[in-house]
């Protein structure tokens, strides 16, 4: 008699794949959308060669995978990029989030696996590109079909995106994230700093500073360390004015997405409470929505776009 | 009979020393000004511990110094950082550039020294710090003591200073040095830059551009990355936009500083002709100075205050 986990296992009938830059996290999913079980490990796109994906792949799906049949399996984010497992050429806005009139199909030795990579999204003027943020914003519209207003996606590189009529219509991508890396861990300013300890009256007024004169950021940084120097700066008023100048910095650029639309952010963890924090500061009220949950339900919606191929 | 550089050598009354983050720079001086020799090496205050300082500069001045009597030396710069041979109070703006009310005098091994480090100079409200600057601003009012206007210093830490009366009233740091290095070196947009070829029109673009609207420096750098994907963006292009960029943000900030009054730009090299570029796309007219000089010329004003102590 075999376990009940292995025989869960039996109803797995796809697997959904999250495999950004840094993380790949897999879902086994049952044919009526419920997740089965589930698994994720640090390989992600950056920590691999052009060989190492299928592996990669294989030694957290490995068990799941009926010797009869091939199991589908979607996946989104830098997978697809140049340096990813293939490259999927951008689908180009306006357009709906996700559609398979382009994708990617890398051969694997395994013949048990049937792997899909959905597109990235481009936008030609002003220039921008996103790989993943698609799949989010397919999950959000299956869950809400009518959503129309702004999506703002923090991270690295933080988007923020214009839905309307189902497409996306307009995006903007800001460095705030990787500069907040940067500066944190590499610059001068590391030395007042210590990621622990938060000051949130200054976050406040560094979201409120910035929004109305946004050009002094570099100048308003190096007072982190200048106050550190002559006026002993404590280490959580360091820590919320970095972020609060870049954030702030980002909100005053962005204010045509968020002035007069209901913004939506996804994410989940501190970087998001602190864009949501920062736009309220501002007197908006965002909604946050989880991450995981609507990268899952854009997995989802591919494969019911495309689940009669397998029948 | 000795030759006559060691003849020479018996002229140095003094030893100016710029000692900076990276490089150690020292010159050999005669009692009526001149330059008798100069040597330079990469002991910059990063790379010693404070016990390293000595040998750093013996190394380079040790066959300078008679034995008969101790050769004063007069050093500027990081070299009386907290992390340097001794910590050298601030003096406090608005002041003279260099005064000995406040200085830093290391114990020497060797007693033909006699070590004098310069104070740097910090500002409260807002509260900012130079280490090195001063003595170049003392530099340029010993050429030209009736000088009222505006300096530009750019370095890894840009300063802005404005001089009136032969004090300096009130100065600003931007990071824009810090954050060019840090992007072009560690960020995504690494992948579009060669370091090589520059687009002279597209970075007058980029300063205007800014000028015009610097709240979108976060979202117009992270377009380097996505035309280098989108469009084939040319690495001259992506060069001088990143530069662009980050200096038309700067100017924007620093609109106070040069708009009504003339500007006097300290430096060489590429970067203080960037910056010359910048103001010149903005309608004004900056004149040049080179950084050695008005170091040197700082480092002899400040011997001149105090070379009746060793007569």
């Amino acid at each position: 008699m075999q376990d009940d986990g292995v025989n869960a296992l039996k109803n797995i009938a796809w697997i959904a794949v999250d495999w950004g830059t840094s993380n790949l996290r897999v879902w086994g999913m049952a044919s009526d959308g419920r997740v089965v079980t589930e698994a994720s490990s640090d390989k992600g796109m950056a920590r691999l060669d052009r060989a190492g994906f299928e592996p990669a792949l294989l030694a957290l799906v490995d068990g799941w995978l009926p010797h009869d049949r091939q199991t589908p399996v979607i996946a989104c984010g830098m997978v697809g990029a140049r340096q990813g497992w293939v490259e999927v050429p951008y689908r180009q806005a306006p357009c709906k989030p996700v559609r398979f009139d382009v994708m990617g199909s890398p051969a694997t030795g395994d013949p048990r696996l049937r792997v899909i990579i959905l597109a990235g999204i481009k936008q030609l003027e002003p220039a921008d590109v996103m790989r993943g943020e698609e799949t989010q914003i397919a999950g959000i519209l299956l869950n809400e079909p009518q959503f129309e207003g702004v999506l703002c996606l923090p991270g690295t590189h933080t988007k923020w995106v214009r839905i309307s009529a189902g497409e996306i219509v307009h995006f903007t991508t800001f460095m705030t994230g990787e500069l907040f890396n940067l500066l944190s861990r590499h610059s001068v300013l590391r030395h007042s700093l210590d990621g622990a300890g938060w000051n949130a009256l200054e976050f406040a007024n560094c979201i409120r500073s910035m929004h109305a004169a946004p050009a002094n950021l570099s100048a308003r940084l190096f007072s982190i360390r200048a106050e550190a120097l002559v006026s002993a700066l404590d280490a959580a008023t360091a820590n919320a004015r970095l972020s609060g100048l870049l954030i702030g910095a980002e909100l005053a650029a962005a204010k045509s997405h968020w002035l007069e639309a209901n913004v939506t952010i996804v994410g989940n963890g501190v970087q998001s409470e602190r864009y949501a924090q920062a736009l309220r500061t501002l007197g908006r009220s965002p909604r946050l929505l989880d991450a995981a949950d609507v990268t899952l339900a854009g997995l989802k919606s591919a494969y019911l776009q495309i689940a009669k191929d397998f029948r």
